[in-house]
């Protein structure tokens, strides 16, 4: 593809220099698709200790015609935005640095996403820089969108909790989980598991599957908790697909709301939500979320169903892990903490039809 | 494949004669494959009005070297076991004309799954001989091998409720449903839409879906319901594979048992079953039940999991919806019948490795 | 999504309008899809007869945030270009009506792709508006950019010849086909089928196949020869895509080429093709052209390798079957009809990782 | 799966002791999959250096219904029959010790199917015990079956080759080839790559891939060669398949064979062969070889088609490159060797509806 000339009129005529840490993984190679096609954003360096010097396309097929090469990470220069898309653990041993170097830091890792220490050390191991917890504005904008504008250090939110939060957000808003039971069963695509995967992600063994990966106790409990205050019963399975999240929530409230209560609530929650799609019932194939109609996209398709005899509400959601669950979700907030618009660089619609991408 | 001579011990040297009515449908063809197979049985006719006179192999491909032809339903003989394939109101209609043809009735519709009219007419409509309700014994041998002994009508269950039922009966008959709250989150194969789909199954659309297509009010319910008493919460997904179905239960008891409580209940329940697999953690890639792992087999795989700060139990359960959710358990249900092996006919391996059969 | 303010200096700050006749199915629903996007054109209808009043979104999931809904297409108006994308032999009956409407027809049919009526009679049956054969400019850009200035009918190419086409033409330009005989392998997705398959497009049946489909005599060996003027043995296999044609060929021209003949051959034909990136070995995973790096974008990879042993040359070409194949070669066309930029509303960027689109 | 009781007739109402070399590996499962419902074999030892003391079901969840666990390949007793599934080299190194522990080695790597050193030199690296070169019979029993009678050191043909030779025999054994030009473009499934793939091979790099892996100069060329004494320009691509291999090849014979010579020429070469169905056109789905209908089997299925424009015979070639491409052909071999029914343990049906197993 040729780069085109790019509108800057939607971050209102200014560039912002960007760069990348962690450019060869997954989340880091989306951030760069990303922020090419953005009129807001100048890719400055992507980072990559493994494949300094090497091109960026020779890793991501799909960004050959980007002339740049991958830059060893003691090279990184003062920047005006530095998104992190490290493994987890990386970010915190580095953010003094980074913080030397640029006024906003976006990070994609799970480092700064908790606000307290004890929460963390509940989840993680040890944290090494535990005073920035506390700063760090958690992304997931439909949520914190006020408190983006101007953020200097913003923790993006996680893939399964931004759609899990995503489905549940509108009955916590409308007070229907307060007490209520909730169980989320989560459908999940191979690139959650990252560049790097072991001998079950291999293709002979992880094809076709239908894999009770984390069948309780996944760590973005936490993220959930946090957002929501309230503990949820989570289970996730491996499908067959790269890339895509889906949470299936099943919530039993104090009192079964109608179906018209559940539009109210959507409707309030989401009417002027830019990325974010109502989908419940109708007719046609598509009548509920479905991952792959957002593959390649910053939106989220929710929609939610009400079983009367068991007095339960079903809400389902669908984003791209890659995009919405990460490095859409950064942008985003880097546009909003920017000033610029909230759509900048993130208005590409998915396909149809598509595989499983 | 060559057919090689069949070891008829395991019938006890006998062989009766089997015919299936709607022999071209998925389950009608399985039946096909699995009887062709079996030492202890002869198919004499398969019958399908669209195909009558063309080859089996010209609509089961995996049948071709069978030298057998359809017939049409109308030439129907008498014949020691019929088993009935049709779709879901078809064997209500003859089922008189057929008891006058054989001994042994083992139908795979839902027509005599349920024991009563009311509950019949509670699920779907009105049911045009009602009185064979009582008659029927239902199939699912885990639950019901006792009643199996020379029945004359057999129901075999559905794919999504023999899946389900599994996955609760340990706990069943520990005692630990008693009053839970139970969710069960299905995710099945495009072979349960039957052969003729319409424009949602169709390659492009149906490719890499997950996609919720009974978010609520499914029709199993009633069988578990029936089988187990208890009304469960019933969601359920079409996921990218063909075969297979997996059903994950989340069961929040009065008490919360422990692991050890649960392998003690899989063990009373599940030891002796022949096709019953318990897995439950451990080490390497399958941890879990997965589909793939039993597709093309009888075998059912079921494991659980405990999430102690929930007060959950999560059990999961993976079968071959057209195999051990269908044309399998009813040709073991027939061997009970029959007073054949249990296994016989059935004692097929697995594939190592294998995508989405 | 939301739509952003689009940037119509890539069309010189001009916007034509454009109407899609046929667009409930998939090329049809993909030109809304680049047409919504693109800063040149405003959408004024998109006819289906079977979807008339309903909204675009509702058959097309990806569009469900355009404020659009099928016309009838009676109810055609004026517009400025005319994309039609109707199913073969609906453009040569229509033809007339349609040029009293627009001063641009661009066709994504093969009603207008051969030159002559005997040309069309050898492979199609009788054609009704012959005496447009000849006006029609076939379009493929990178064969036939200088002709696509001003035209008012275009016949853009058909999928599988436009990858063997790609594929075949630095070598056709170099004189190195004159003689040679040439085989095509050609893999392609289930969007080629369309949206309305019969049964051997159903999800159990055409999942996983890798299934020939046109042993010998496709239609598109008339453009391949009308193009290159040579015949090529063509055989096309259906793979387990959604979208994606792969062309491979084999060549074996007078005398064997060195690798680096091939390359300047290459660099001659594409070094300036917007759309064609030359992919020829080298390191990573990635090393030769492959459909799913090109999927959902104009783009087409194209590369070689040389097997001196058996005085070959092989080909490798990759695209889109929906884009570079249909709508989005219709799209450059228009581009270059109208005087606007070559790559307006084309720059999508393709997704790594990604599964299959 | 419960083991029923096996039929010895098969194999004269013997049992034969076999172990499984190389265990833990693809081919090595497989094999012990097809000896364990074998009636003529029982399984004395499976080795695995890595996984030795852990159950053969930890690493083949398929197998977990089998009481065997991994031995370590240094305590290796006698045994009638020794398959070794080794990486290709190991087999050359420990073939004397073998030979000192078991009359009758069945060795499925590449070390013993080239006749000569100087043809394995030329395709590679040198070889360790070119002795046995001569001795070892190439078992691909169509073409060999004569010699395999009583073998004492059999060298099981490779996939790609297998298939590859299968399409072409019928030809060359009517003269067909003699000076033709062949082009082989075979597409495979990833359990080629064996159960340690790289990079390339993990699931988000996999999926969805038509990807060009051996554009010329396939070491399988080499079996080609020596089978049918013709060199053939062979290209493979990498398909979203586990099992499976389709090769197509396309014969420019000197003179055009009418479709009646060529059924005449594969029912001679054919039409006694227990495991390979002719498939050539008709009507249906299911016209042509397909590799997801003999998934799991050791049949092949082999088809044809002329294109009298082009001067060409097309066929296409279906099989499971892990049964007929590898164990079963083994075990086929094993058979004749032995003296028992040629499909003893072999007679599986494929699936269907199946996905892409």
């Amino acid at each position: 593809m040729a780069a085109t000339e790019r509108d800057a009129s939607a971050s209102g005529g200014e560039t912002a220099t960007a760069s990348v840490v962690g450019a060869s993984g997954f989340a880091g190679g989306e951030l760069l698709r990303l922020l090419a096609g953005h009129p807001g954003f100048e890719v400055a360096q992507a980072t990559s200790r493994e494949h300094a010097n090497r091109t960026v396309g020779s890793v991501h097929p799909n960004l050959r015609s980007l002339d740049l090469r991958f830059a060893d990470p003691g090279d990184l220069d003062a920047v005006d935005v530095l998104f992190a898309a490290a493994p987890h653990g990386v970010a915190m041993e580095y953010i003094e640095e980074w913080r030397d170097l640029t006024d906003t830091v976006v990070d994609l890792s799970a480092d700064f996403r908790l606000d307290s220490e004890s929460q963390y050390d509940e989840w993680y191991d040890g944290h090494s820089a535990p005073d920035h917890l506390d700063d760090a504005v958690y992304a997931l904008p439909e949520l914190s969108r006020g408190d983006l504008a101007g953020a200097d250090l913003i923790a993006s939110g996680g893939c399964n909790a931004t759609a899990t939060i995503l489905g549940l957000l509108p009955l916590h808003e409308a007070g229907l989980l307060e007490g209520a039971q909730v169980v989320v069963d989560v459908k999940v695509g191979s690139s959650e598991g990252g560049a790097g995967g072991g001998p079950a992600s291999s293709h002979p063994e992880r094809s076709g599957v239908v894999r009770p990966y984390a069948p309780t106790g996944h760590r973005h409990e936490a993220e959930i908790e946090q957002a929501l205050g309230l503990s949820v019963s989570f289970t996730a399975h491996a499908v067959d697909m790269v890339r895509g999240a889906s949470a299936t929530c099943h919530i039993f409230p104090a009192e079964t709301p109608s179906k018209g209560d559940l539009w109210a609530a959507f409707r309030e929650t989401y009417g002027d939500e830019p990325f974010v799609e109502t989908v419940a019932g109708g007719s046609g194939t598509y009548r509920y979320p479905e991952p792959k109609v957002v593959a390649g996209t910053n939106d989220a398709e929710i929609g939610f169903e009400v079983d009367p005899e068991n007095g339960r509400v079903v809400t389902f959601a669908a984003i791209d892990n890659v995009v919405k669950g990460s490095a859409g979700q950064a942008v985003h907030a880097a546009n909003l903490a920017l000033g610029y618009e909230e759509t900048a660089g993130l208005d590409q619609f998915g396909l149809h039809p598509v595989g499983s991408p």
